[in-house]
């Protein structure tokens, strides 16, 4: 009897099946009152796989058929260990592991990396488990457009006598190297965000039926669901695929719905306007324009889902100006988005005579905002407990300072203010209320590119806390306050790329939250 | 017979009137065809004053009438000399004197400045005198908001018994510090922006009645119409004024136009999001937030005349994100809305214990900005002829560079592109493509904040060019390529704060426009 751990991953071949369908049969797992079917896919003449992925311990009996060979059997699922936390899940507006792990996801972009030469390739798997990043966006197809000449050695599919894509022949040795690369995202801790579609294509793959789309789309389920760490992204730039129409869009959310028992994270990213919300949505994927910086927050509430900006301009020097990003940009808006309570999303455009940019093709990174981002990860990670966005304490930043003067100058103004529509009222808010991400001990305040020279704390008044100064660019910490409480003005640097951490000590005086050398 | 310069002002006092009336009587002003009526205004006890600019050369007779005091008289208009230029009109979607002389707005902000001591009102003249900035956003009433706690030593209206404003008594010590303020300015060439009314209020100027309210700017009218620089304000942040409604605000517009002979500028600033178009608008004043930034080519578009941004945010370091723009920020926006065929506004906000901040009180200008907001005002006066804002050559900026590969391997995405509704095409290409104020003869593109290695130009073939290289910020050009036809690619220097400026040569080889040293 087999022993698999849980959330890894069980296989069964089954070998001389008359039928050459990419999907063929099915498979039924029982454990107690759990009942598990997926299907069979193809992986040689005449020869299937079945794929599961336990989510409970215990005992799995199994039943296989498949166009009439029948096996049976039992495995054990034994409990997950080391990093192995499950798969990704919304959490409202945040994600975490199926075991109930923190994820928090850092995710970057090599849309067509698995289309370049192993050695390249191999490169990529190397500069990941190097960087911080623990999603990747990655296209199943090929992609066309600038830096984007080469063609694969493989397609996802055979031809047609015709020349037309036959999407009933997987190209097995296409299939095989996705499994080995998502496997190994997988041994990182990286999440694979598949791109089942886009349109910067030349061969044909943004003009597939929609009934060969839902054959192809059959297989990925088949053959890649069981995989713990892989998302599905329907689409890069879904606007762009002029063939397809909201209803497909539709068809295949909530076919992946249905048919991924696992439940993966769906998701469809735009180029001009998110996608609508759908039930068979788990989280928002977006590209977002810098003029839609305040657009975040509006995302959150009209979604209630988590948001996940996955496509914000890229760190590089291209003449294009989404991949031109400065290196301090692109982790501006990590924390920007972060402190909106988004997520945010890293890709690398170099201009390289060879073509090899990191954002098609993987391979090296030549940029300065990873470590930043990797910073900004362990300091995340370390804050206990769960967090959630909040308002400063419900006092308008605009609020006079009343220590100098005994008259409060702005009052009449924030009167009138309250009297104001609700609508222009929550405008103006929407601009210049300060957010934080705060948990029970601790909140995190970022100033935006803006440079205050000095910040007003309102704190408990029976409370002691702690204020370090972060410098986003540097990586630095610095204390400056301690055993503060009520109404301080603490000095800021007046720079770019600050923010602020406030962590209240514990009762006995003595600090429950050690400074994390990050 | 006096003599007066073309848009200089003609003054006629007459004393012993048998009325208090703010303004009184009339003045008819004849030359040939021409016909002009102003009012009389209240400038002492039984004393009013005639005010009048003549726009025409040669015999203006007059025949005052105020109150049965009769006068006759005429004045000689000679042409107007050395910096007098006339008025600031609006010209499409652009500026200019009424001597047809160029005028392109360069705004500072000093909301109360004529409300604090004259020490400091004057050491605002001599910062001005120094300063690049030819407009300058200044109130008629005080101010109240943090770092504006100080009273002024005179209102523009004396008080009832009960405490009230009394506007039919102008106070006539604020109304002849008004005229030397803006006689001030006018000698140093710069235009008042006069907001009438505003929000921050703590006095009761907000609360005024419709009918005060309408008293009062007949008043402005009478008094400070014949000044060639002023311009009308109708407000800042006008929703904030929740005691007028837009009938309020239309019937200010209209009511100015009418009564203005000389037809000066008149807008309305607003915090939330522009006013609506109105036939006595002529140009936009908008307040705008970071996430704006491309709606800039949307106001153009929607209102048809100048679209100024007189409020962007201000540089310095104070704890509110309007008010701690870094220098660079500041600068960055002049050049964005600049090449987005807008027109941008300074301010300056810098935390100081005794609470004097240009943007407020004036005083001495401690940011870094205006330096190179001069060095931008001198690069765009610089340039020849008629400038208007234009696409790049009508090709689409993510074109692919065709030059190593015989495959457009973006082409494809291209056509689809082409067949996308047209909303979002249009949407699209608000975002990427890059624009470029062009004359007959130049073109001038900035990169924004993004940093390009290299830049593929599109010239004509049969002509020459040369290219510089723009520092925004270090103030230098340098010269990247000459005697260039047909398309070429350049290198840029990959950092933030780049523009390029291509000049045609002129067709005998020699350069007809010489490089200015600014």
């Amino acid at each position: 009897m087999e022993t698999i751990e849980k959330y890894g991953i069980f296989e069964y071949t089954v070998k001389g099946v008359p039928s050459s369908a990419p999907t063929e049969g099915a498979a039924t797992f029982r454990n107690g009152e759990t009942v598990r079917q997926v299907h069979a896919f193809l992986t040689g003449a005449g020869e299937y796989r079945i794929r599961f992925m336990p989510e409970e311990e215990g005992l799995w009996n199994y039943q296989i058929s498949i166009c009439g060979r029948e096996q049976e059997g039992t495995l054990q699922c034994v409990p997950n260990t080391g990093e192995n936390h499950g798969k990704v899940m919304a959490d409202g507006d945040c994600f975490r592991y199926t075991d109930g792990e923190t994820y928090i996801p850092f995710g970057t972009t090599c849309y067509a990396w698995i289309h370049q030469t192993e050695e390249l390739q191999e490169q990529t798997i190397k500069s990941l488990s190097e960087s911080p990043f623990n999603k990747i966006r990655m296209c199943v197809f090929p992609k066309s457009m600038p830096y984007n000449n080469n063609n694969p050695d493989c397609y996802p599919f055979l031809k047609k006598e015709d020349g037309a894509w036959d999407v009933n022949r997987p190209d097995l040795v296409f299939w095989e190297k996705l499994d080995k690369r998502i496997m190994q995202l997988g041994e990182l801790g990286i999440e694979a965000d598949l791109i089942l579609f886009h349109p910067y294509d030349r061969w044909g793959f943004a003009e597939l039926s929609q009934e060969d789309s839902l054959t192809y789309l059959e297989y990925c389920v088949a053959r890649l669901a069981a995989y713990r760490n892989i998302w599905w992204s329907l689409a890069n730039e879904y606007e762009m695929l002029f063939r397809k129409s909201a209803e497909d869009w539709d068809a295949y959310g909530e076919m992946l719905q249905e048919q991924d028992i696992y439940g993966h994270l769906i998701s469809v990213h735009n180029i001009f306007a998110p996608y609508p919300k759908r039930k068979w949505m788990t989280h928002c994927s977006i590209q977002y324009q810098a003029s839609d910086l305040d657009k975040v927050l509006r995302w959150r509430q009209e979604y209630q889902i988590p948001v996940v900006i996955d496509e914000c301009g890229y760190e590089g020097d291209l003449p294009f100006n989404w991949g031109s990003l400065t290196a301090f940009e692109m982790v501006h808006r990590f924390w920007w988005v972060m402190l909106r309570g988004g997520f945010c999303t890293h890709g690398e455009t170099f201009h390289r005579e060879d073509e090899i940019l990191w954002w098609a093709k993987g391979g090296r990174l030549y940029g300065e905002s990873a470590p930043r981002i990797a910073f900004l990860k362990a300091l995340l990670y370390s804050l206990p407990g769960k967090r959630h966005l909040a308002e400063m304490d419900g006092k308008n930043p605009n609020e006079a300072d009343t220590k100098d003067t005994e008259e409060d100058s702005l009052r009449p103004f924030l009167n009138r203010l309250a009297d104001a529509p609700e609508e222009a009222r929550e405008t103006f808010m929407a601009v210049v209320r300060p957010l934080r991400l705060e948990g029970e001990t601790w909140y995190l305040e970022y100033f935006n590119r803006n440079r205050p020279v000095y910040a007003d704390l309102h704190l408990a008044k029976n409370r002691k806390y702690r204020a370090e100064v972060i410098d986003i660019w540097n990586m630095t910490r610095e204390m400056i306050g301690e055993d503060l409480s009520g109404d301080v003005r603490v000095s800021l640097p007046a720079k770019e790329g600050t923010a602020i951490l406030v962590t209240e000590l514990s009762k006995t005086g003595q600090d429950k939250y050690k400074k994390t050398k990050i």
